[in-house]
C-alpha cells in the first residue's frame, strides 16, 4: 500500500499538521513532519477540508454539457415545470449519460466526492435515465461515490406503469426509493406512500421523498411518512427532501414533528431557497434532526441557478439562515460535509484516522472565509489520489 | 480625442457589434467593422454589459484589506451590531481610507464603475470616515464614480452632536443625507426625519434612509418619509434603503404605499436578503417604483458575506425573487445596472451612444448565464479606458 503525506495543512482552519495517507485512507493527522524518504506534498499552510457531500441533486437533468444556453420561459406552477421538462426531453432527446457525467466531473473538480442524485423514472423515458446515471457511477467509481434515487418526477399514481418501472430501476441498481408530494401532486397520500414504502420493503432499500407541500398539508404528509417509518422499522433510513412545511407551520407543531423525526432518525435535505419558507437549520439541529444541503437541479429546465461548488451552497444555507457568526457559518459548512454524509449514509467521511482520504485544500484563513469567499480548490484528493488541481480535473 | 473600437461583442447577448468609443463616451454601437487604421480590440464574441452599479454599500466598514480574518461572535440584535462595531473600531483604530480604497478597487476589477456608499458619521469617529472616503473618491476619480451618504449609524437623537457632524460631512462634500430607523432605533420619528430632511433642504442634497423596521411600524415611518418628500418638493430625490416593511405588510397596504412612492419618485435600494421579508422586485416595478440592488456591508463587523461582484448580487436578487425565466433574470441584472443608475442618479449610464463608455466583457452565451455563472471579467472599460483584464486591475 502506497503511503504519502500532505504536509503543512490546517484542518478546518486549525493548527498546521501533516496528513498521512495509506491505501486511500487517512492513517494519521499529526503535527510532526513525515518520515524522510516517503513521498509528500507541501500544503503551503492552506486550509484543509473534508471532501464535500452533495445531498440532493439531479445529475440527469442538467444542461451544463450542452453547447446552447437553454432559455427558460416556463410557467410558475410545479406542474408547468414537470410538463415542460418531459416535453423538452422528448423533443431534444436529452442525453442523461453525458449530462450526469459532465456534472459529476464538475462536482469532483470543485471538491465534492459524494453525491446523492435523484434520477427520473417515468412512463416516457422508462428507466433510461437510471441506466445512464449508473454508467456515470461506474465511470466515477473510485473517484466519487454516487447514490441513485429512483425518482418518480411525473408521479406514480397518475401514470400507470410507473410503480413497475421504479421496481425495475431498483433491481438495476438504484440505491434508494424516491417519492413526490403525496397530497399536492399525487392526490392520494396513502396509496402513494404505501407504494413507496412497499418498494423500500421489497428491495430492502431506504427512502428519500420530495416534499414541497407547504403548511399543514405538508405536515400531514410528513406525519404519514413518520407513521410508516415507525411501522416498518425503517428508523435511520428515511430522508425528507425540502420539507418546506417545517418552515411555515406553527413553531409548536414544527417542534413536535422534529422531535418525532429525531426519534426515528428521519433526516432533512435542504436547498435553503431564498424565496420560500424552509426548515430552520438551527432548530432542526437543536431538536437532534440531521439536516444537510444540496443544490437540487443545476441549470436545467427547472432553474438556471445552481453550481457544482458546494461551498457556494454552504454560503446560501448560511445566508438563508442568517448565520453570521463564525460558529454559525461552520454549521452551514457542516450541512455540505459531515451532516450530508450522516444523512445520506456515506461511511468513513471526515478528517480523522480511518476515514476515506477525501481532502480539499483552499487558500483561506478560516473555515468561515472558505464559505463566504469560495476560493478555487487548489487540491482535491479522492480516496487518497490527487484528482484535481486549481479547479481542473487531472487527466 | 482618441477614438478606438471594441469589435465583435454581443451587447446584452444580442447580435455581434462594434462599439466605437470617443472621448470616454460611446460614439456608436453598430454592426459594421471599424474604419481601417483606427485602434481596435477584438471582443472575441463575448457578452457585453454596461458597467455595474453598486447602489448600497458601506466602503468604510469592510475588513477585506486586513491581514487577519475578523471572527464574528456578535449578538443577534441590530443594537448589538452597532455597539460591537463602534467598540471594535475604537479598539483597532480601523483605517476607513485603506478599507474603502481596497474595496472600491475590488469593485472596479469586477466591473462596477458607480458606487453609492453610506459612510459612518458618529460622535466617536466624527467625520473622519467621510474625510477618508472622500480621499478614496479622489483616488478613483475618472475610474469610478462614488457617491457618499453621510450616515448616522449610531443614531442622531441618542448622541448629542451628531446633527452638527452630519452638517459638517455634507459641507465637506458628502453627497447625500442618510437616516436610520426613525421609530425602532431613533424612537422619535418626527424629530429624526425633521433633522434629516432639514439637512437635505439646507444643503440642497438628496436623502437615503436605512429603514429596517418591519411591518406596520416600518410602513408608518415610510408614510412619514413620503409626507415630507411631498411637502418639501423632493420628488425624485429620496431613496429608502431596505424597506423590509414592504415585504411583510398586507398586499393592499403595500400597493398603496408603492403607488405613492411611484408618484413621488421615491426609489428602493434592496440587498434581497434571504432570511427576511423584502420588497418584491416584480411588484415594485409593476407599480412604477425604481428598485435597485446593493450588497450592504461586505465582510465587516456586521456580516462575513458580501462580494464586490455585482453579478453575484444580481444572482442573489434573482434567487430571492424566484426569478427563473430568462426575462426575469434580466430584471435582476437591471437592479445592478440601469435601475441602479436611475435610482442613485448616476447620469449617462448604459449601452447607447452618448453614454459614458463603462463596459464589461464576459464569456457567456446569454445575459441570464452571465448572472448565474458570474464568469471572470475578461475586460473592464471605464470612461473609455481599459481598467482591468481577467479580473485584475491594470497598473
Ligand atoms: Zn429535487
Ligand atoms: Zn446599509
Amino acid at each position: 500500500m502506497t503511503t504519502w503525506h500532505l504536509t503543512n495543512v490546517r484542518p478546518m482552519g486549525g493548527a498546521a499538521a501533516t496528513v498521512s495517507i495509506t491505501g486511500g485512507r487517512i492513517a494519521a493527522i499529526a503535527p510532526a513532519a513525515p518520515p524522510a524518504g516517503e513521498p509528500s506534498e507541501d500544503g503551503r499552510g492552506m486550509l484543509l477540508l473534508p471532501g464535500f457531500v452533495e445531498g440532493h441533486t439531479h445529475l440527469d437533468k442538467t444542461t451544463i454539457h450542452l453547447p446552447d444556453w437553454l432559455v427558460n420561459a416556463v410557467g410558475p406552477r410545479i406542474e408547468d415545470k414537470i410538463d415542460t421538462e418531459r416535453e423538452w426531453r422528448a423533443r431534444t432527446g436529452h442525453d442523461a449519460g453525458a449530462a450526469s457525467l459532465a456534472l459529476a466531473r464538475a462536482f469532483l473538480a470543485a471538491g465534492t466526492t459524494r453525491i446523492r442524485s435523484h434520477v427520473d423514472v417515468d412512463t416516457v423515458g422508462g428507466t433510461r435515465h437510471v441506466a445512464r446515471v449508473l454508467e456515470t457511477r461506474e465511470a466515477m467509481r473510485g473517484l466519487q461515490e454516487i447514490q441513485i434515487v429512483a425518482f418518480p418526477q411525473s408521479g406514480i399514481l397518475a401514470r400507470q406503469g410507473t410503480e413497475r418501472l421504479l421496481d425495475a430501476a431498483l433491481a438495476m441498481g438504484a440505491d434508494i426509493v424516491g417519492g413526490l408530494d403525496p397530497c399536492a401532486i399525487e392526490r392520494d397520500p396513502v396509496r402513494h406512500l404505501d407504494i413507496v414504502f412497499g418498494l423500500a420493503e421489497r428491495h430492502g432499500k431506504p427512502v428519500d421523498i420530495h416534499l414541497h407541500e407547504p403548511g399543514t398539508m405538508g405536515a400531514f404528509s410528513l406525519d404519514l411518512i413518520l407513521e410508516r417509518t415507525r411501522a416498518l422499522g425503517m428508523e435511520g433510513k428515511v430522508v425528507v427532501s425540502h420539507a418546506f412545511c417545517l418552515g411555515d407551520i406553527a413553531e409548536r407543531e414544527r417542534d413536535a414533528l422534529l422531535a418525532r423525526m429525531a426519534q426515528l432518525g428521519v433526516a432533512i435535505a435542504t436547498t435553503a431557497p431564498a424565496s420560500r419558507p424552509v426548515p430552520p437549520v438551527a432548530a432542526c439541529r437543536a431538536a437532534g434532526v440531521t439536516i444537510f444541503g444540496g443544490n437540487d437541479g443545476i441549470r436545467d429546465t427547472w432553474t438556471p441557478y445552481g453550481s457544482p461548488d458546494m461551498l457556494e451552497r454552504a454560503m446560501l444555507i448560511g445566508l438563508r439562515n442568517n448565520f453570521r457568526r463564525d460558529d454559525e457559518v461552520a454549521l452551514a459548512f457542516d450541512c455540505v460535509s459531515a451532516a450530508g454524509a450522516q444523512g445520506c449514509g456515506f461511511s468513513d467521511h471526515g478528517l480523522l484516522p480511518g476515514a476515506r482520504a477525501d481532502l480539499v485544500l483552499v487558500e483561506a484563513r478560516t473555515l468561515a472565509e472558505a464559505v463566504v469567499a469560495r476560493p478555487v480548490r487548489r487540491l482535491v484528493v479522492s480516496a487518497g489520489r490527487v484528482v484535481a488541481r486549481d479547479g481542473v480535473l487531472s487527466a
